[in-house]
């Protein structure tokens, strides 16, 4: 039977540097799903429509139109059109009411682009655009949920949720910041692959997060400190066990500088919810246990679906 | 009358990206000067006499040899000859000893590569090369100094000196991190030229340094905040007052960082001295005034010549 006999929607997550995309029934049982590299980062406006068509066009049916829900940065001033950034606090299952509509040809699909979140507040400027999608699929399974949310990555997230709302968020450059580090400073000549593999990977991980969250003015000291290590340490393994344990221990020192930035809003938190990639949230588990905090995970794929799935539910119909 | 006639020896800084030297009467008058790009990064260890001779090899007599006296990376291992790093304490008006011979095959430039110093105690590895011979130059001037030494720059220096000897130093990627997040990183859309001209660059510097240090966990939230202040704050000015603001916010934020992590050196610290280039050196001074801290300064390359004939001094007769 042909997806198009099926489809009731079309989700996609389109951000940076990448598309996704799962072809939905009406009852939310995913059909296809599929994806590209063409990212907001590649593509001019004019470009978006056909982007789009290359990967979820087979799966549009001639007969009717199909809402296509997009979340990400298609939807910022430099994409597709500008969905303009919702204010705080923002209830999550209220997305849709911000959507924008871009120019499209092709008869089939009916595109809507979701909106960012901004906050205003003096001082504590932000902007998130992507991520209160995957946000909303935790208030998809609970419509009042509330706690302390993390979205590890390039520029990882931390958002209060209060009774299905998002009240305040703080966005570090943690992700950013070691890769710059890892593979354009002085010190990528010592860092090698970090996949906290060996015991001692994740002890030398632990005990940076816990060092530079004692201490955290010492962190561009630190950071020097791994290039002389690597020239004068001999307790380091050679070879690649080396650079290795090296990378651990930058990894540790860039996400413990974020945990104690965070520190007012872990101390009175309950668990925290980690939401991303399975590697990278054992990884921020592990740095949050070290620090007495416990954890619980959703994978980000599927809380990114289940966040669309809320907003298509809220659109008028099309 | 020729700078041949008059030379006594030859001082040579020879950095990672550059080389500079002077010709130095016995009495220590400087007769002239000079310098090239050929830093240690951009030569083969075969490159280094021809690199020297073509700034040096005008003011080299033919009828004896002349002392020539090389700081820096040209002494590292990467470099012409390796000079191993000396441990600490280190007395810095006993640098000769630690000089080793370069091959050279001109007859007219007797070559000696001053060490660097490294620290070897756990946890605070750290090493320099270059930097120990501009402390050298504060001995010179007083066998006996002691105080607190900041050396701003790519790889910041901050070293305690007691009776003429290092004891300990600390090194912090502040500059390197600075460029990274500048010019690298996703900022490199907000930040424009730092020069802090406007008296309102001034105070953002000051109150990026204040925030900082007294919350440096907030770091990597706070670069983030940059970037969201450009999109989001109609406090900012605009255009190039715009871009200049916020450069100077980064580097309050960096430079804060950096003071927080030395917060135990500054604390039972007198005035601090500053050696360095003269912008660099306003602009740690500030920082340090906003914390409370006195500080002095002392021009870099008079710092080097200082500290190089003091080398010169202890050398036995060639």
């Amino acid at each position: 039977m042909p997806i198009t006999d099926h489809v009731g929607w079309i989700a996609v997550d389109w951000g940076s540097s990448n598309l996704r995309a799962w072809a939905v029934t009406a009852a939310g049982r995913v059909l296809a799903h599929g994806g590209s590299e063409r990212g907001m980062l590649s593509l001019a406006s004019s470009d978006y429509e056909t982007a789009l068509l290359e990967v979820v066009g087979n799966w549009l049916p001639a007969s009717r139109r199909t809402p296509v829900l997009v979340c990400g940065m298609a939807g910022a001033r430099q994409g597709w059109r500008e969905a303009a950034y919702l204010p705080l606090p923002a209830r999550l299952d209220d997305l849709a009411r911000g959507a924008v509509c871009p120019p499209v040809n092709d008869a089939r699909p009916a595109v809507r682009l979701l909106p960012g979140l901004c906050q205003s507040a003096a001082g504590a400027f932000d902007v998130m655009r992507g991520e209160e999608t995957q946000l909303a699929g935790l208030v998809a399974d609970d419509r009042r949920f509330s706690g302390l949310v993390c979205l590890p990555g390039t520029h990882a997230k931390w958002a209060r949720l209060e009774q299905g709302a998002v009240t305040r968020f703080t966005t570090c450059l943690t992700g950013e910041l070691y890769g710059l580090l890892a593979r354009q400073s002085v010190l990528k000549h010592s860092i090698g692959a970090d996949d906290l593999a060996a015991p001692g990977d994740r002890e030398a991980f632990v005990f940076a997060v816990r060092d530079i969250h004692a201490n955290p003015g010492r962190y561009t000291a630190r950071l020097f400190g791994l290039r002389a290590s690597d020239l004068l340490d001999a307790g380091l393994p050679a070879g690649d066990a080396r650079s290795a344990r090296l990378a651990a221990r930058l990894s540790g020192l860039c996400v413990g500088l974020e945990l104690a930035g965070m520190g007012d809003e872990l101390a009175d938190s309950g668990p925290i919810t980690l939401v991303g990639n399975a590697a990278l949230c054992t990884r921020y588990a592990l740095a949050l246990e070290a620090l007495g905090h416990e954890s619980q995970r959703l994978d980000g794929d599927a809380a990114v679906l289940a966040g669309l799935g809320l907003a298509y539910q809220a659109l008028p119909a099309l």
